[in-house]
């Protein structure tokens, strides 16, 4: 499992359309291949400010398989008009824990 | 449910001594009143980069009960060292998606 998390800071002003088109866009990604599961969080200090917690099977489902589709081209239009900046976007693996 | 989020940057070459000593530090963690989960994950792109979340009932479960309690002393001692900058904690809530 990898972990692509993604800081997204958002034009203010337009955060209830960035929420409404980012439902929309959940249709595209959840039914991508090596796609796990994703969430949105929305920051408490900073408006405007969005934690975007995306879990693949593995990297390339996300760097090759998902940004080589049609549907990632959906998931552009529907969404990166709203980033400002654009966001740089990071990928983690979970560090096992056996405490 | 609240999400804290933070990135850590770990001093290079002690990579391995912040695991392990997380790892103790999980045990602190896990056993605080209004905690729900957490998970530590560590970046592909960058070393020395990781990505801690942790899940509280409320925000005040870590702001004020976490915080001010003598197990964050013990938090502290075991993991502050490591980090260079220190990091900024943020929180967040999750957005709810019904698409």
């Amino acid at each position: 499992m990898i972990l692509e998390a993604v800081l997204l800071n958002i034009k203010i002003g337009l955060l209830n359309d960035f929420e409404a088109s980012f439902n929309k866009a959940s249709r595209i990604i959840s039914s991508t291949n090596g796609y796990l599961s994703h969430e949105l969080h929305k920051c408490l200090e900073l408006e405007g400010k969005y934690l975007l917690l995306i879990k693949w099977e593995t990297l390339e489902a996300h760097t090759v398989g998902f940004r080589s589709s049609p549907e990632y081209q959906e998931w552009r239009k529907l969404l990166h008009h709203f980033y400002e900046p654009f966001p740089t976007v990071e990928h983690f693996e979970k560090v096992e824990l056996d405490y």
